[in-house]
């Protein structure tokens, strides 16, 4: 299965792609061929969550700028004008599907900016489909046809936050629903019937290993004690797979077709009457339901993921070679406190404590840095996402990968438990947005943007969208962008998809 | 410090001890010296959490069973015929504090019941007591006279839920709470200085490596960033730092004096206005405030540190030996699947996927089944808490005690931001209670015991302890312990605190 989605990689990062396929709707299940989309893109811009450190992963970027072009999503259909517009850190204007052409599936509303200058091109990146599954072929072999009922269709959203490059980004937003409709290809079936899913299924046809004739073999078979699985916890199951495939394809094609740099990634599927929420990194979801916010995701920092990082820190100290400590010290250690106590953390700790400091308590904490400015390895300020297999310690060996993880936090929301309304949404944002908006002024701006709009209106979700796009960028004013406010903007790129939970042309 | 608390234990377990002290006021410093409060205790009983593979720590116990004497908390004041009907597993009478003896500290209530068999003696221990903190020497190597507004109290409040032999909650009892004291005896001054605490001091007198004068090094020193540290997050490093030194020293001293078997610690400290409320097992402690109901604290079993356990098998497969596979699977994978799928999860995920059967897969999973009988590898059903040094898988030389951790959470609470009224209280109890009761039934019971007495009453909480307690154990009926549900009552050990928020006595 991965090498059928690798070929894709290679065609998309070595040549030109095809034409623009365009959104799909669920009747055009052939629309979800493995062929790139659009022009290739190659990494060309400094790391951006990647702090100065990072020396070795912008090398070889540096290096490929030159050949590196220019792609935003195929479904603002931009036109080599547009390319131009959107690429332009001076004006920043916000790029939207067009109002003429054809719609995002499920009335989505989509705005996006690029940055005021902090890397050469929008290192975003988003996709919005809709993915008709086939059921694999059953065991015996035979090919079975495709019929009504047969597959299943989900909806998808994502939004790929890059950094060091714009590569995972790229790549990700082209290929991670395929591993994700891969991973579903078993449960096509299993996720149609109501009964409990079988915890065994014969080996798929092929496989070495599988000798005797295979059977199902059924949930209450000889073991006395077994777990209940869900139909819920399947779909997880297969995101989070698709998440480690997508990341495992990065990592074996990174050297021969230069997939520089990592991103993070939040992802949305909408499958049979529920919303999976998938994070892996600082892109942030919430939904706003009757004015009321609901959190569907966390982000996965330095911060946030200290005891984890530690952790690992403390197993396998070889990681941290002879330059980090796993322990965490409020600041530098200097070498004239050798002997005195010092406040610290370990893995363990969620409180300080006094140490006596020793030499090894003078190297660099593996775990630094406060808010934007928490590092891991004085690099990376994310710790979840895709990609980022090159990404090395400044004048060191020391890979940093070992401590990032590629596995999202996945959260299902059940959108037939909940009459929702046309107003209901549920929003999605790289940390353009949410460095500079509050959950709350969020909800406050779904509810000014909405009021506004007749509630069948198909252009109020991408109004919101950019609405929400605007108030984090902000106006050029006093050598900066700044809010209504004069605080600063935010000059990160910044993109958001809002999906309606009960708006017009959403599920039935 | 540890050598000074080593001495009790020694002492605790090696020969008779010292007279109780009974519970101590603030102004009886003198009452928290290290000597043992009762005649020592052996591990005696079968393990209790930890299942019937767990051999090898049962083996020694039983050694030791004939020269076991059986202890309770010293605050209940038992004579020896007390004793003796609090260890009757026939008639299940509920023990607190004698009504007309000296009261619980606080105006605690406390009720406990021993279990219907299943160990043979009551494996729970608890302890509450007001400890004065002096603060330590300064650097200048001059003794500092101890006077008013030098030293701190605390008020404490531990519980411990002992397994495989009542040894570990024993020593716990008498210990831990010294533990905390000797951690805190640093922050006597910081923690009474509204200043930000100094990341840096002096080395303690007398220790290798302190050469040059010792000086405070002040927060705002010379880095550039650093971490704010509050004042709660020193006590909660104290309290942890604490547990930990418990858990070291029974390793220590484990051979020569037989701590044997292991406890589950939920444990209360009341420092300057907050309640500090730490846990290390299934131990649970909720506030029921105007009947609101508060959890201040979560279990940490096999099923709610999977990821955690899974991932250290992953990192160290060392420690699984050839035994065990660190990989989940629903039910026992059996030999006839190999090249099959079955379902699993691994350390990353939270969903479940296929994946083909493999050799290594027919090992036992590190974690398997589900609430009460969840195991790590297959033997012990918590997986943080103290002691459980000698615990090893039955007819194999693995040690558990990798697995386990000795560290609390601690939840921070404090008493200064509502007004609370003497109806507001926070209830600690061992897994007995919260087996068969959940927080709202709790909650009722507080409701309903609470309207019946005055407020200014002091035994009310005393009542409301054993109305919990009776309501978990039921009545002797139909061949069992029995609810008026004719659900089965709880037939392990039960005890539990009331520890009133707003009421008589507590805090000014």
């Amino acid at each position: 299965m991965l090498s059928r989605v690798r070929s894709a990689v290679a065609h998309l990062v070595s040549s030109g792609g095809a034409p623009p396929p365009g959104p799909k709707s669920p009747d055009q299940p052939e629309a979800t061929s493995l062929l790139p989309a659009v022009p290739p893109e190659a990494p060309g811009s400094p790391p951006a969550k990647a702090g100065s450190a990072s020396g070795s992963a912008a090398a070889p970027a540096k290096a490929a700028e030159a050949r590196a072009s220019f792609s935003r999503p195929t479904f603002l259909q931009l036109s080599p004008a547009g390319l131009r517009r959107a690429d332009d850190h001076a004006g920043r204007a916000v790029q939207s599907p067009p109002d003429t052409g054809r719609r995002l599936p499920w009335s989505t509303g989509y705005a996006e900016v690029i940055n005021a200058g902090k890397s050469r091109h929008n290192e975003d990146q988003a996709c919005c489909e809709v993915v008709y599954v086939e059921g694999r072929r059953s065991g015996s072999g035979a090919p079975r046809e495709p019929g009504p009922g047969q597959g299943l269709c989900f909806y998808y959203w994502g939004l790929f936050d890059g950094h060091a490059g714009g590569g995972a980004a790229e790549v990700a937003s082209r290929l991670l629903h395929r591993h994700i409709r891969e991973q579903l290809k078993d449960l096509v079936e299993i996720l149609q019937d109501p009964s409990p899913p079988p915890l065994c299924l014969p080996s798929t046809p092929g496989t070495p290993g599988s000798s005797d004739p295979p059977h199902l073999v059924g949930p209450h078979s000889c073991w006395p004690s077994q777990k209940e699985v869900t139909h819920d916890s399947l779909v997880v199951g297969a995101i989070e797979s698709a998440f480690q495939l997508m990341d495992e394809q990065m990592a074996q094609e990174r050297h021969g077709h230069q997939v520089e740099g990592g991103c993070c990634a939040l992802v949305v599927v909408y499958l049979l009457g529920k919303m999976y929420v998938a994070n892996a990194g600082d892109s942030r979801a919430i939904i706003v339901r009757n004015g009321e916010i609901i959190p569907m995701s966390r982000e996965f920092t330095p911060e946030t993921e200290r005891q984890r990082l530690q952790l690992l820190g403390f197993l396998k100290p070889e990681l941290l070679g002879s330059e980090f400590t796993h322990l965490e010290f409020p600041r530098r250690v200097q070498p004239k406190e050798l002997g005195q106590r010092m406040l610290y953390r370990d893995q363990n700790m969620t409180g300080w404590a006094y140490k006596h400091i020793e030499l090894e308590d003078l190297r660099f904490p593996l775990v630094c840095g406060e808010g934007k400015k928490a590092r891991v390895m004085a690099t990376i300020g994310v710790t979840r996402g895709l990609g980022d297999h090159n990404l090395r310690v400044c004048s060191s060996s020391l890979p940093i990968k070992p401590f990032l993880s590629c596995f999202p936090e996945v959260r299902v929301y059940d959108l037939t438990q909940y009459e929702h309304c046309p107003d209901d949404v549920l929003v999605l944002g790289t940390d353009g947005l949410w460095d500079v908006t509050s959950d709350a002024e969020a909800a406050a701006t779904v509810d000014r943007v909405l009021s506004t709009y007749e509630p069948n209106d198909p252009s109020r979700y991408t109004a919101l969208a950019q609405a929400l796009v605007l108030g984090a960028r902000g106006t050029p004013r006093d050598r900066g962008w700044r809010l209504p406010n004069n605080k600063l903007g935010s000059g990160d790129d910044i993109s958001v998809f809002v999906i309606p939970l009960g708006g017009p042309g959403s599920y039935s």
